[in-house]
């Protein structure tokens, strides 16, 4: 995580630096600082959320029209003034800003240790600055120092390098974390991503691995590791920051959640018009012939979106008859998992530069695997890598919390899984118009879901003091819930653990108590009775019951203490509907709890360390 | 669950059918009770363990020769005198006990309330007798009463009655729970399992799904649901009661834990003998005609047996490079998965007569798969049912909360990884020989873990008030973080979530907060630093960390705040030793807790209802 920003042109920098962090502090926001360039490099940082950092910056404005800003997220160290960013060397003539992971620091930092050099922070970044300065202080040039340090270092980064003795220029390099450049007119900028630079222009090079820019206030080249120049097109931005405003609501979470019939519209309609009998994915180039030969599908993610994978799971194998697994990205690379140009990878990710899903997909791909993103961000290093995308028109997510990003990624899924099983003529033609006539009745149906935030917010207020809370369902509800109970954990910070009902039994159940809560979730109906047996075995051990159901199921109404009923759809669809209200009633709970809801402690939304 | 006992001949049988749910209280101490024939049958039952029942009787023995026992784990209606079984008539001539859930109580009960039978608890059992009754009091035999009321009834059940007017008998019937005829001289037997007769018999059927036994004094009769008699050969049980006593230590779970040197030592050795180059199991008759055309493998389990699949799902994909899911059978046996005869099934069951698992078995079997099964009670259903079985040599383990049993299917799981890998050319004779004498040295170092108990007891002292546990690991490790989790939610009422290392910052470290423990696996070195990064991460939020780790890693003995250092033998076999110290910890805790560290409040052993 960590999201680092730049600027060189004629304008003063420090208050575009801070601007441009602001819409990254998505990525982190343990601490935050800037380096400016005024006749020598000077830098403010603090621990802690960017207010602090402006607060300090209004007592002691930096002046200058070159700088580098970075907000963190720690791993190494922890938050605290020494361990910001950016990083100096001992004579402070060069600062660094970085993202990433140094894998080798500690060798590295021995070695310059053993030749004098003084350390002063815990973090790993800081042997970036202070490698670059020992093969600086040989031949004073700040490009060959930073293509030296480059080579000795292992890990992942995204750097952006300035020096006292060259202040024409930035110098940023990319391995595994996203970086891209803004074109300006007479100034430049270099950034995480694209929000930060959006106000100022919409022309970008999106940076591969390995490439180095050099950025000055009227150029910018690009190089490669030999210093070959690299030919780049320039990337136009057509989105815009409306999307990143409140508009009115108290939080960015609530506001996502109640755009969320929208986003459903956006990311179905488009791909089913009425005038064509089919599925219409306009950048899913994959051959009839290449699916037919697939016997073997990976679905991979991290975080909430690994479990749209598990919802894709469900329904691919159910009605396309290919085993599927889905699996979390960090565990599936490791473990030399069997890839061949017979398998079909499926990689679901938000930002689309999520690191352990892009390394997964580039080992899939490797292996002659086949790979189709479900992405959220155009442009984004997943999108661009995978052999097709699949984009979630859900606009750009600013909570740190998802919602509408993982509603956009299941309808993604729904029409992937739908797709498939009728290329394999596993689905007629019938059968697909019902489906669409559901699909196109989903919007309305999120939209009475989220007519009940009002009584749903009651029932934050009853269970607001819940220690423990299980979140259960079998099938496509097992995976509904591990979604509801990762909501909580995240804003409301309760320990709340998804278990499939039929397991609660061999364990977990020994925590059942008088007045712990159960989040019961009960739209698979082909199964509802072994799920009521399973309910009714802890309400018998004094748990409260909250239950998810659908419209018009009377049955649970006896036995749960309180029901959320969700309207009725096809069983492929009842996955997002039962989702929203695990998602109004987490939000509420934290905000009864007073979290800081949109940035909730720990967290960053972009996860670009493994 | 729930255990079930019955006698018939010519002795007291309050005192037998006790000390019957005694041995049986491993499945379930929710409430107990008995009914006896005296002139006509009495019944006292009581909510809470047995000793409350023997207290009871105490004041009010109940004599007769014939009578039927219960030991509870509630599913329909909260623990209480009236919800225990035996339950009877309105007019209390007829009694049943009965282990499984009635799906259709709901239905049966509304039909005889409208022709005007009043029930008094909120149990499926109750309507089992009623209907019974009803048939009965058409024409006055018992036998065909039952066999009409089997006819109604669906779900699982083991049945045992009695009745007034028929005072010569127990019938006895079973579909979908376990149960067995004891055979005597002069009396015989029922019970749920065969600890609760082995002081009186060693001869007893195994009856079958759908097979009804009418038990009477000198002669035991089984028939089909068309009453054509069955023939049955009488099985003979060669183990003894032995290792069911304390023998010095404070709680079976401690026993059982320090017996695990010598459990390593029975599974292994005897399938790896010396003047053999191979691995030897005896109940193992898989051709290597079938195991060539296996594309995929499927191990289902349960609960602690679920995450020895887990472990056989890394081992076997690495090592034989064939497919594999590990799921559990609740989620398993409801998804329509994909099975066919190219299709290997593993499950593993330390009873042998887990619901779901053996559904799933009989799922499978019925798709054509081959089933082996990985069982610790020798004649349980599954190990029955299987094509071939792999037995654990564990011994009886008594402790509601698995160990011993664990260990053990683990190791059996390493020699069936090793030997699908060598008939597939995948490991070669060189790689088994070192294989085999790294496994020949694993039941010393188990040895070695043991002796830090007295180190691993002050840790959990140190650790005892830590509210929310995370225990994270990466590949092998993660699978057996799992099981560190488990034992401690289960004896020690802590929630302790398992989690990929990787993971934790897609959400879960939002709950990281200072005195948070995590508990950190470190054992799978291939992944050291990778899980290194993620313990940093936490420890920058807070959190205390307790390592287990492979001895010689100084490395984290420099980052955590405790490391518990294991023996190192080849990566294959990490996961077992690491998972000792998981089990000493749990138990201490658990005693520092106060807790019933044998029987956790809510829990049954063997888990025979769905």
């Amino acid at each position: 995580m960590c999201g680092i920003v730049g600027y060189i042109g004629d304008k003063e920098a420090a208050p575009i630096l801070i601007d441009g962090l602001k819409s990254l502090e998505y990525r982190g926001y343990d601490s935050a600082g800037v380096s400016i360039y005024d006749h020598k490099i000077k830098c403010v940082k603090t621990k802690g959320r960017l207010i602090n950092l402006e607060e300090r910056l209004n007592n002691n404005m930096l002046h200058g029209n070159l700088g580098i800003g970075h907000t963190r997220w720690a791993t190494h160290g922890e938050p605290s003034d020494i361990n910001s960013h950016p990083h100096m060397n001992s004579t402070n003539t060069i600062s660094l800003v970085h993202n990433g992971i140094i894998e080798n620091y500690m060798t590295i930092k021995e070695k310059l240790e053993s030749k004098g050099q003084k350390f002063v922070s815990e973090t790993d970044t800081e042997v970036a600055v202070q490698l670059i300065d020992y093969y600086y202080s040989k031949n004073h040039n700040l490009l060959d120092a930073v293509l030296k340090a480059m080579d000795k270092i292992e890990g992942s980064y995204a750097f952006g390098v300035i020096c006292n003795d060259e202040p024409d220029k930035i110098i940023a390099v990319r391995k595994d974390s996203p970086l891209i450049i803004g074109i300006g007119k007479g100034e430049n900028y270099i950034a995480s991503d694209i929000p930060a630079i959006l106000e100022h222009t919409r022309d970008v090079y999106l940076l591969e691995d390995k490439e180095i820019a050099i950025v000055t206030k009227d150029n910018v080249k690009i190089i490669d590791i030999d210093k070959n120049e690299v030919t780049k097109e320039i990337y136009n931005v057509t989105w815009d920051l409306k999307a990143a405003r409140k508009e009115g609501f108290d939080h960015f979470m609530l506001k996502e959640i109640f755009e969320q019939p929208r986003v459903v519209k956006d990311t179905l309609t488009p791909r089913l018009p009425l005038d064509v009998n089919d599925i219409v994915l306009d950048d899913i180039n994959m051959s009839k012939e290449v699916l037919e030969k697939i016997n073997k599908i990976y679905i991979v993610a991290c975080g909430t979106a690994s479990y749209t994978g598990l919802v894709g799971k469900y329904l691919i194998e159910r009605v396309a008859r290919i085993p599927v697994v889905a699996e979390v990205a960090s565990e599936f690379r490791y473990r030399e998992p069997i890839l061949d140009e017979n398998t079909l990878m499926i990689v679901v990710s938000q930002s689309g530069e999520t690191a352990d899903t892009l390394a997964a997909l580039r080992l899939a791909k490797k292996a002659g695997a086949y790979v189709i993103g479900i992405v959220n961000a155009v442009g984004s290093t997943i999108s661009r890598d995978a052999d097709d995308v699949l984009y979630t028109l859900a606009g750009p997510e600013i909570a740190v919390a998802s919602t509408k990003a993982y509603s956009a990624q299941l309808c993604a899924m729904y029409l992937l899984s739908i797709k498939i099983a009728m290329e394999l003529g596993k689905i007629s033609k019938d059968e697909f118009l019902e489906l669409r006539e559901e699909l196109y009745e989903l919007p309305d149906k999120v939209g009475t879901v989220l007519e009940q935030a009002d009584t749903i917010k009651e029932l934050a207020d009853k269970y607001i003091n819940s220690k423990n809370v299980f979140y259960i369902g079998r099938g496509l509800d097992y995976a509904v819930s591990m979604e509801g109970a990762l909501k909580l954990k995240e804003i409301a910070y309760l320990h709340a653990e998804p278990y499939a009902a039929g397991e609660l039994k061999h364990g977990p159940i020994a925590l059942i108590e008088d007045n712990s809560l159960l989040v019961g979730l009960t739209g698979h109906e082909e199964l509802f009775e072994k799920t009521v047996s399973n309910i009714k075995e802890v309400k018998a051990r004094g748990a409260k019951v909250l239950a998810i159901a659908l419209e018009g199921n009377d049955e649970i109404g006896k036995i749960a203490d309180d029901v959320i009923y969700v309207p009725r759809t096809h069983w492929m669809f009842t996955s997002l509907l039962e989702n929203i209200p695990q998602q109004i009633f987490a939000y509420y709970i934290s905000v009864g709890l007073g979290n800081d809801v949109d940035k909730p402690r720990n967290l960053a939304k972009s996860v670009t360390v493994e």
